[in-house]
């Protein structure tokens, strides 16, 4: 990254300061600047406060930065109310005043008549423009925005906070403004290469090579158990953008092997369900402590009937004897919580349903039911493929994982085990 | 709002300046800060790059400045990749060496050898915090974080950016801290009132005066089908802000009648276990279309065992036929979205699992499957009561909504639908 700051997002609103919206604006606005190949290297969250508002201009525009901003882009503060300041502060910022315009006058009078509602005098305040700024048009509220150079080379930009009105704004005249001044000509183009079963260390450092690119650039980032390397490309087309990304993409893929099971929007889920249903094949779940997780997961895809037919929650050990024909001696012998639980679960359901593949998850995701063998975040999960062959598989998740965490987990290793023996079996046919 | 500063977010990473994550962190840590009565003023979002942190904390500790921060917290940049860079950054900004720390080492080595995982040098990385940095524990990941006074008056928080990990820190070590600095004497407490089966605008309307109220205020929040009543009271003390607070709260609970259904971290499927097990009941569910949603939710509670057995998902038309015993000239002549049939569904679930209740969900989750009598969006929910009567529900989501938001909402509407049975017997015995 260079250090050449273009564009600033200040997100105006002591909601935000509160907690009490989450800065959806934000991404979006991010999103939007990175697909333009606009830098932006700061975004800031500030109050309904002139002096703090002023502050951060006066940052953002300061002359003694290398990189300081050429567009200032605020949303938030637009509004009737007397603690919305972001127009009139920016304009005395820049020791301009503030100019009623008939225009937006005569738009508030149409819309307020057409809710059926008087224009109030506090209404007229969103009138209130800079001398010599634009009016950037909201077709779908009250507040407009406006587009202002006060200085040559630097742009201001401002939005309403409701995020519908604002991208609307920024789609139907923002974007369209910074590109014919010049900005945005390049893209960047990312993919999203996904991981299970090993740690983002261990892969960084089977990748620490490609952490030098610079076009295009690879970057690690882990969740929840998932890891993902990011690869950003920078062109003048998205197709160049595709060709500069994909060579380094399949490299990775080589060499994360198993490890890597999709890209972007692809989930463990839907890449499972693209193996099934390639091979005609289905699948039954049978789930103690997940209580459904997995099947939730597996029909989050559409399409997925095709080879998901159903599952049995068996919460209660009951429910795993007289519905999944687990053997009660096994049940009593080995625990629940078991290898020989997780297959004959697995087994059960496989042949209740009548599926190709039975899958299952036995565990104690806490933060009660522990002991000393078999602590909170042992999970085993069960598998019986279309031979009848069963085999399970043990997790140790840890102790002090939070009970959604260890579930998550368990749902999502399941899933991956699956498609480890659908891709294994692919390799014998 | 006063000009005096007091606490500064910054948010370090560059996957939040491409708009890859929502910044809930921010939220999160904005809620906390204004729980304790710490004001702050400022929230920065910078990349995994050294000279704009730097920029940042130069901002943000400006002596020039009226209102500088005392409190510096930072999310984000903790972990093992050479992209990791916040604990160098800062100690560098502060002219400080990084002292490797041995109970950090032992403790990663901890960690990794429980998963089975060998511990790399990158992760060695973590170890290396600033000389008379307190290390500030991660009981649930490997990056721990630091508390650090760098300059008398100036205290530094870091956070790795997993939001799981990060609010365990803060609730676990953090919060003490701050108040044992002499942070957050007075007090912001709140209460979320939360709501199913009624409109944002029409429980607003029904409460509209309380808005206007100013300690406790009240304010409407709406997501995803569910309305809640944020009460907040400021005081000297939690106690004192829980009695201002608690008239309100009751009396936005009488208007609202059986549309409450509980507060904070209360959720339907609590308040349904909650009534269950106060009545020693048992439940079964029977999912088609959220696939085990209903029993996902329902086992995110601890101790869900004591009233929830388990269910069957039957995602296909013949595990419906053969596990549920649909009837199969019902399926024929109805079809499988139909009232009769999740009627049967969930008798079908309480017999198999022998349960007091039964209680099943089968719909047009989308986006395809719709037909003009049938559309997207048409959920029928089954109960079946402890004297085997039998009840459906249809529902109507929209034929625009998107899958997860349907299946979501089905999810709620029929742990709701239980609930209003549940507290229905409870007045007839």
């Amino acid at each position: 990254m260079s250090t050449s700051a273009v564009a600033e997002l200040i997100c105006v609103g002591t909601e935000l300061l509160l907690g009490e919206i989450l800065n959806s604006n934000a991404q979006f606005l991010a999103q939007e600047l990175a697909a333009l190949g606009i830098d932006h290297h700061y975004q800031t969250v500030v109050g309904d406060n002139p002096q703090c508002i002023q502050r951060i201009i006066a940052h953002a525009c300061d002359a003694n930065t290398p990189g300081r901003s050429k567009i200032l882009i605020f949303t938030g503060g637009l509004g009737p109310t007397p603690d919305d300041l972001t127009t009139e502060t920016i304009a005395d910022f820049f020791d301009t005043p503030l100019i009623e315009r008939s225009e937006i006058v005569t738009l508030l009078r149409e819309r307020y008549a057409q809710r059926g509602r008087p224009l109030t005098p506090s209404n007229l305040k969103q009138a209130l423009v800079p001398q010599w700024a634009e009016i950037l048009p909201n077709p779908t509220g009250t507040a407009p925005g406006m587009i202002w150079q006060p200085r040559p080379g630097l742009h201001i930009l401002t939005f309403p906070g409701v995020p519908s009105e604002m991208k609307r704004m920024w789609r139907d005249t923002a974007v369209s403004y910074l590109r014919d001044q010049g900005f945005g000509q390049g893209v960047l183009v990312s993919r999203n290469l996904r991981f299970w079963g090993i740690s983002e260390a261990a892969l960084a450092e089977q990748v620490s090579t490609f952490f030098d690119q610079t076009n295009p650039t690879v970057a690690p980032y882990a969740s929840q158990g998932e890891v993902r390397l990011r690869v950003t490309a920078r062109a003048t087309t998205p197709e160049e953008a595709i060709v500069l990304l994909e060579p380094t993409a399949e490299q990775l893929k080589t060499i994360a092997g198993r490890f890597y099971f999709g890209s972007d929007d692809e989930s463990l889920a839907s890449v499972v369900g693209n193996l099934l249903q390639s091979r005609q094949e289905t699948l039954g779940v049978a789930e103690s402590c997940t209580g459904g997780g997995v099947g939730e997961a597996l029909t989050a895809i559409p399409g997925s009937s095709a080879y998901f037919w159903g599952g049995v929650i068996a919460y209660d050990n009951q429910i795993k004897e007289r519905v999944l024909q687990v053997d009660p001696q096994v049940l009593a012998a080995e625990g629940a919580v078991s290898g020989l639980v997780a297959e004959q679960m697995a087994r059960g359901v496989r042949s209740l349903l009548q599926t190709d593949w039975g899958l299952s998850i036995t565990g104690i995701a806490g933060p009660g039911g522990g002991t000393e063998t078999k602590p909170v975040g042992l999970v085993y999960i069960g598998i019986t493929d279309p031979q009848g062959q069963m085999y399970h598989y043990p997790c140790r998740w840890g102790t002090q994982q939070p009970r959604a965490l260890i579930r998550r987990l368990s749902v999502c290793e399941a899933i991956d085990r699956l498609r480890h023996h659908l891709l294994k079996r692919d390799d014998l046919s």
